[in-house]
């Protein structure tokens, strides 16, 4: 596997930037373009992420890892979509696929909802119910209305990856619609970076994982989806205008903590882990609500 | 009634601005204020509006209304966040309260889903169930977390109204969730202006009617609400930090065009009216999706 440029929005002394990450340290690019660039969502509204990448290549780095804390990577899109459970359940037999709902299940996130790689998701007073659930992220780089499937990965700039972190009594606090379970500020993390896109080959047959304190909780892999990366910008640009920046978290496998028996939720001390071949691993821990 | 003061955010000559608008021209406050506010939020944000409201007074007007054309009055809120029908029905009596919903529903909304007054809703390609909802718009002056029901109020700033415009067969095109028939592209207005909140007497008990072509199709007042403006900021600052110029859309009357029998549906050729004592008429056309 080629070993792919990750991008990252990071804090370092209190102040937002943008920068390569390796294996040894950070390349500061908000250096070199932020005076171009204030973020990352300018940075893929100019369809520069290509010269970030070419930039930041051999070059030293100006900071070690422990000097940033880890910021979403795009800190304001214009929107942040998320889909429902996207695999087949893996304890039931396939049948004729009847049972598959005919179009994805989708909500809004807002930003606030969501902290960095290595920060601690925030279990609220108002519920002890927090729940992981692992996902694949897309983010748009070209915009468009009507998107065909065929061509629907050319608008893809880079992937990340999600811990749609979930309050589960309050995804079904009213009648309808998921929003307030789904948005409680910093219960979900998105990160650690961006990689770029390069081709359908690292969206086409990976595996995704997710553990906490070391135990697999969910397994599966993204051939197995049921509304593909494809369909899912094709039937998202039905009804709104992608715009570069845009995020589309994919959904989840089976295996969040409340399918299990009993249900477990998340807690202080856990880890969770988040893993995707190619993209790589957010891991967060758990803290109470001040 | 006091003529309260009304301010706008328009494209004149295809460039955005902002400015109050009296019965016979704009003030324009942007070429005021523009250097210091970008726009509404900003003003908002720097506890600005009475600023404004007292700049324009005594003003000539810099421009008649004719060289105007009205958008959403916030155009890039960090939240836009909606609430499900939000009054009882009116043909039912009123019983034991056992029917009420524990909570509110919600739902959220991109700003690109809304036009501003006086322009076309557009009817997409993808159903014709265009449908109305008139509601009432609160905009966050004051932000936090946890705000009591005693104090809700004082986080208001401004008022405003909305179309709360629906594809009515796409709110149920998944198994959950509303998002995607309601954040079609511009099938909603907000407008035309925002109102500064002064007191509670602005909200108590407020009439607010939708009529299609001239005909009365929702009429109800918000001392009937089922959660009030107080109980909707306290619910919603449970999960989410509010923060200066976000927008709650406070839910609508019975007597949409799903509702009726035959159901009936928006199209080319109608006008649509929001109105309510004390904030304004916003109203729109409907043309089809280029």
């Amino acid at each position: 596997m080629t070993n792919r440029a990750r991008i990252a929005t990071f804090k370092r002394n209190n102040k937002l930037g943008y920068g390569a990450i390796t294996d040894t340290g950070v390349v500061d690019l908000s250096a070199r373009f932020g005076s171009k660039y204030a973020g990352l969502r300018e940075v893929i509204e100019a369809g520069a992420l290509p010269e970030l990448v070419e930039a930041a290549k051999g070059q030293p780095c100006d900071f070690g890892l422990d000097e940033i804390s880890y910021e979403i990577p795009i800190q304001n899109p214009e929107k942040l979509i998320c889909v429902g459970v996207n695999f087949p359940n893996r304890n039931e037999e396939y049948k004729d696929g009847q049972e598959a709902p005919p179009n994805p299940s989708l909500f809004i996130r807002f930003p606030r909802s969501f902290t960095g790689h290595d920060q601690a998701l925030v279990r609220p007073h108002a519920s002890p119910q927090l729940d992981y659930e692992g996902e694949i992220v897309l983010v748009i780089g070209k915009g468009g209305r009507h998107i065909a499937e065929e061509e629907a990965l050319d608008h893809v700039a880079a992937l990340t990856l999600c811990n749609e972190g979930t309050i589960r009594d309050w995804v079904r606090h009213a009648k309808f619609n998921v929003t307030q379970g789904k948005n409680f500020d910093d219960t979900g993390s998105i990160g650690p970076w961006l990689v770029p896109f390069e081709g359908e080959e690292q969206l086409a047959d990976v595996r995704l994982t997710t553990k906490v304190n070391g135990e697999v909780r969910q397994d599966d892999r993204t051939s197995r989806m049921i509304f593909s990366f494809r369909k899912l910008i094709n039937y998202i640009s039905t009804f709104t205008t992608l715009v570069p920046g845009d995020v589309i978290v994919t959904g989840t496998p089976t295996g969040a903590g409340a399918r299990l028996d009993p249900p477990q939720w998340l807690k202080p001390g856990d880890v969770i882990e988040v893993e995707a071949e190619g993209i790589g691993l957010l891991r967060n821990t758990v803290r109470d609500e001040d």
